[in-house]
């Protein structure tokens, strides 16, 4: 099927989801959750196929673990799909509601979007979690993974369409957009059809994704996290929470790249820090005064202070104080989650303010930043942009809002 | 002064406006409206030289309108920053808060976006409207006027500027983006300078953004708004609103562009309403079945049903039940406000379910939809996009907002 037929049968889905119940709604995930679950064998069978052929090209096994699916990571997408049946549904919510002065009501209710993009990598357990999200947000989606997953991927939006049809619900409510790079474009410009793009990936696809569409797009975050130790921080939590923001998961894009400390606590912090971030196998790249600390600093490259490693590698420097910090993240912030460690009001008040990121955070990890740990049940990525969602996306996310206006003939004067 | 410099200013300007009080700002707004009414008799001059340019190079006259400045216009303007003053900031304002298990603190916090691009036409009075609303929400404005009223912008500007001067705020917080077609190419592409774009004019000058822009957009809105007069209405209710929708204010996104009539109320309601609107001055451009009620109307053409007149004409046509309407309005909508006039309970509710517009109305006017009937006090313009806003933008619609996430020490497990 061609990418226009397929986006206009998504937008003809959408608007049978915008006006399903919360209940059939649940009842289409646990379908598509029992559907995913019987297609297991053939879904072993195709990502074979995928992790085969990856290989042969020599993929870095780090990206072929991604594309592996295992019957337990099988069984995790289908829990993944009843979880989301038992969230709440934003749509209907009212967000406010008022009366104007000549009785006429007003009310700001939410609303799908209608037909949501997901351009995402050689993950295929994102095409069950992606579909899902957007079902149970009332949205058909158009799901374009990466070509190295295509058979995973054509096996599990078969078993979810499968899924649908079983209980009555338009099966075109997900699909999976096939075809060369040109579909993507298409896709990227499918403005009317498409009401938004949500890439997911690496910062080279979210930018291509950013450069090349004019559907509105969600930007979905690359993490520079910046961990500041104040002159007044606890020693000993600093060091905590410098080590899990950086060790925890180091993948991940609200992991910590980069330390700053204060130049008046750097005596106190810097022996504990850099022996606990040795000890758990951490690689420091610091400025000379950090190296001063230990012999195994290695020196920071230029540029290094803009890396996203997401790696055990850690940038670190010593600052002369709240103000130096302050600039340093403002010049190298990534905009995502940034945090301070300090005993003082005045420095958390002011760190608090003048940050500009999706998430600021006083004496606690930056790995907290997370729809999961939010409580949101679902995420479908966390947003580094300023529009419309920022931080941690959940399920209320990813709804619009229109206003029903409601009157007994009311006119304008 | 080159864009890139400008925009780096507007940016630093950001940084302080992020964090100034709302005393702070309303002291500002009255000294630049104290400023801009001193500023009056070169304000007048200046336009006067915009105006004769405009005359001699054959302007419309309804656009040499809306160039034209008087000193009621000015004194308009003036107050229009006084009111801004009067109205809540939006800045810091909780959207939500909670806690996490482990005892970590979760506040949303609203908060400027930073930088906002406002490209415009002719209208010399948006000038200081947009810059008054980007201050009022803490935001520096980057504002891109039309040419043909640079030397009235330019006094507009220099006198905002020196009002916040006078009050020891940054002027750079209000900017006049000046230079050929290629500098509204940088402000467009400046991502990463600019946080947010906002068209302000008619569907050529939106769609040029929208196609152009890198930066993220909010469009506002063209408005093909549909008024259908269901079988169960009120024939003299039907009237009153349409008559209202359509004539009240005819150059407006919110007035009415096009009638749909069911059969079934045709012989009850078309005649009376025809009479009534050719009373006042409407011509009508229907289908043969609407034709049939009166001489002067005039056949629809091909794409009547897509036009936004903005002048006294109506498209008009007969359908066969609500479910031709509806899908005549998912057909031509532009998304901004759909009206239906209805007795049914069924009826209404499945035109507030079905309609994806910014507004749906049930027997009221779609003049109503407007930042200040709707009571937000200011307006930077009618959003027909689903993502971040849609319908009527105030100030709470300038702002994005910030994760704020504080412990004492808590790591993630």
């Amino acid at each position: 099927m061609d990418f226009q037929t397929q986006a206009v049968a998504a937008r003809r889905a959408a608007i049978e989801l915008a006006t399903l119940s919360r209940a059939a709604k649940d009842k289409a995930l646990h379908s598509m959750a029992d559907a995913l679950a019987a297609a297991e064998p053939r879904l072993l069978e195709a990502n074979a196929v995928d992790v085969e052929a990856a290989r042969a090209a020599g993929t870095p096994e780090s990206i072929v673990d991604r594309l592996t699916l295992t019957p337990a990571r099988i069984a995790g997408m289908v829990q993944g799909l009843r979880d989301l049946a038992a969230l709440p549904d934003p749509v209907g919510d009212v967000v406010r509601g008022w009366k104007l002065p000549n009785g006429v009501s007003v009310r700001q209710v939410r609303v799908p979007f209608g037909v949501i993009g997901i351009i995402y990598e050689a993950r295929p357990n994102v095409t069950a979690d992606a579909a899902g999200i957007c079902l149970k947000s009332g949205n058909a989606s158009l799901l374009r993974g990466s070509s190295s997953a295509l058979n995973s991927n054509r096996v599990t939006v078969q078993a979810l369409r499968e899924g649908l049809e079983a209980v009555g619900v338009t099966p075109d409510a997900v699909n999976l957009v096939e075809g060369g790079r040109d579909v993507t474009g298409e896709l990227m410009r499918a403005r009317g059809l498409v009401d938004v793009l949500i890439p997911r990936g690496g910062a080279g696809l979210i930018q291509a994704v950013v450069d090349g569409s004019t559907v509105p797009v969600i930007e979905t975050g690359t993490g520079n996290c910046h961990v500041y130790v104040d002159a007044s921080a606890d020693v000993e939590q600093a060091v905590a929470i410098l080590l899990n923001a950086k060790t925890q998961r180091p993948s991940v894009c609200n992991a910590a790249e980069t330390l700053l400390v204060h130049r008046d606590i750097a005596d106190q912090f810097l022996p504990a820090a850099l022996a606990a971030l040795r000890d758990n196998g951490v690689t420091v790249h610091g400025d000379p005064a950090t190296a001063a600390y230990a012999d195994d600093v290695v020196p920071a490259g230029p540029g290094e202070y803009d890396a996203e490693y997401l790696t055990l590698d850690l940038a670190a420097k010593v600052v002369d104080s709240i103000d130096d910090a302050l600039e340093h993240i403002r010049e190298h912030t990534t905009g995502h989650s940034e945090t301070i460690v300090t005993g003082s009001r005045k420095a958390s008040e002011r760190f608090v303010a003048e940050v500009d990121a999706a998430a600021v955070l006083v004496n606690a990890s930056s790995r907290f930043v997370d729809g999961g740990e939010f409580g949101f049940g679902a995420e479908i990525g966390i947003s580094t942009q300023k529009l419309h969602a920022r931080g941690p996306m959940g399920l209320t996310e990813m709804t619009s809002s229109k206003y029903v206006v409601e009157g007994e003939g009311q006119v304008r004067a």
